[in-house]
């Protein structure tokens, strides 16, 4: 049975979720729908990109993604299919299929025009349940990526916030880009950014220093702040068993520095 | 294999949510239980019966759907089967299923009256678990909906809030019912209420006016309020990229009137 | 099809609980993955305890239950599989699983060291993805607990708050242990606890009283407080239609006394 995971801004308080599962399955009812997140925050495309980034390869393959944070819903804004070498997304093209398209090598592009497997009449405020929930079910019975349009060249790419690196000083300037439900501040230094300090370096943010990494939360002493990297393969500051986010007062979008030890 | 659809306003921080669905697995292994939504406002019958109209005819024909927003839970309501030309609804005698019976031509009622086919013992406090989706589950069976009770002429009408029509002088006068998870106002004056008016009226909520319909969230400026026709049927006040709730400071039961331009 | 069952603390903002269903459905396709809750509150094992405990006997004999409330991920804290007459849970042994293990009649209880059926390279903070997803996963394929490591003769087990009885004096001291979603006080007192006083006792909370026990919320008025053995088979404090936890402005430990009357 193929599965179709569902990745949105669309919360659970309201029906969206909810009818674009029942339009899935009206389609294909031999699919599993699985919820991948539904709780991106609304319009917030970079953290849909994250978390699809950190969860995708996890899932079986073949697997669909329907991947909607929307904010130009029913403008002139693309409709896009990405096929990889082992899974499919559906998306607007809006960024958010960007850092995927980024770390996998074999992927093809293709615009989602045919207006034959939409819904009627397709609304201009609900392409999740109009048009990408039934691409992806007719996906799953065996239709390629052509029959809903053509191959197009490039998607449009996140402004995916970059550290800035200062390879002369060997120091880096980075920013918390997520905060999770623990607290644990998600930062857009990567393993890789930091292996050029061969281990020796200090990690600051507000006013406050860490001088290692930590291989898990528990190493640290009930409440004292760490740095790990965390499953999102970034850098983290959390703290044992507390909010780091709550014990720094720190919001998305606070410094974090890297500099030599 | 059929879909079971869940609408609580169970919430997903306690047992009961979760409990419905291994109760109706224990019974049918062979079915899809969907979450349709589990967030309803508690005890809001209002705000589920608008989900519920909202989403069910997206359903596979044959989905049963269970609606548990039950403030009565353990007094003298009723229990009640809703089949329709192509689905069939199991819940509380409250006025939830009565927005569904509005649209639908062909309905039969049934009472839910034979306890062979509840959890033993049957609570009073958690009919959800001990009672529906029992029910629902067996219904998969194929079972008669005569099967759990008699037929009944009727149900429980909900006093759904219309919106006043003054027809001499052209005006409306209704409500926000909903304000979703990305502060849209949700109405209760439909698509058809506004066809009398050929195009030309204005909007107006607490002191803003808006002169016309839009078709897409971004057809506005950034900000900007507007008004469509959203996905729930209704006239939604919005505003592009942000919340109108917020942005106006309204909560649901705000008066929005429609005049002739 | 087996039923997968998942308890988290994870919530649904993040890629955790969706990445965990993907690790699964990876392993094996054919599995009813079922959100029993993933909204623990963050680290709070006896939540945690306390929702399984509520929950597990519904579900479909042979499903498996993944319990992930695991503040000491990454520490020395060991990795279990519980088995009973009818179900297995995968955990940290951390308490998480010792209100199930005090029921259960028949116990057997195994560790998890085996590493050849991790996830590699197996991270040390997120072991519900790397460690436990895929050994529920690979149990559903009949997998004997043994080939993840060897039996062992006991588990962490909560220091759950029990009441205090006061045999001598007909009294007990118990105290709120969850508030649900709908305000319902949950005590620790049990329905048992309150059979030696034969239907004889007042309830004591803050500055109120409550003479009896009702067998509904319905049954008292709009608003009133109430005494009710709910469905986690314990007393809660509830007030028909509203939230008692707002009501009489109470949070998780407040005192709750039983006198005989």
């Amino acid at each position: 049975m193929k599965t179709i995971a569902l990745l949105t801004d669309f919360g659970l308080n309201d029906h969206y979720a909810g009818t674009m599962k029942g339009v899935i399955l009206s389609i294909q009812a031999n699919v599993q729908v699985v919820d991948l997140c539904h709780h991106i925050k609304p319009q917030d495309i970079v953290h849909g990109a994250l978390v699809l980034k950190s969860a995708y390869r996890f899932f079986p393959k073949k697997t669909i993604f329907v991947a909607v944070v929307d904010p130009g819903v029913g403008s002139a804004r693309g409709k896009i299919i990405l096929k990889t070498k082992d899974y499919v997304f559906v998306a607007p093209d809006n960024g958010i299929l960007s850092l995927v398209a980024e770390i996998e090598k074999q992927t093809r592009f293709y615009e989602i025009t045919n207006d034959r497997y939409f819904l009627k009449p397709a609304s201009d405020t609900f392409h999740g349940r109009d048009i990408f929930a039934p691409v992806a079910a007719y996906l799953t019975k065996g239709l390629s990526p052509l029959t809903f349009g053509n191959k197009i060249q490039n998607i449009v790419r996140l402004k995916w916030p970059n550290p800035l690196i200062d390879r002369k000083h060997k120091r880096i300037s980075g920013e918390v880009v997520h905060i999770d439900r623990f607290g644990n501040l998600v930062t857009n230094i990567s393993e890789k950014d930091l292996k050029r300090f061969r281990g020796r370096f200090s990690i600051h943010i507000k006013n406050k220093s860490i001088s290692q990494l930590s291989h898990s939360y528990a190493e640290a002493k009930k409440g004292q702040l760490l740095g790990i990297i965390g499953s999102m393969g970034f850098l983290e500051i959390a703290a044992n068993g507390r909010s780091a986010g709550r014990r720094l007062k720190v919001l998305k979008g606070e410094r974090v520095k890297i500099n030599e030890a």
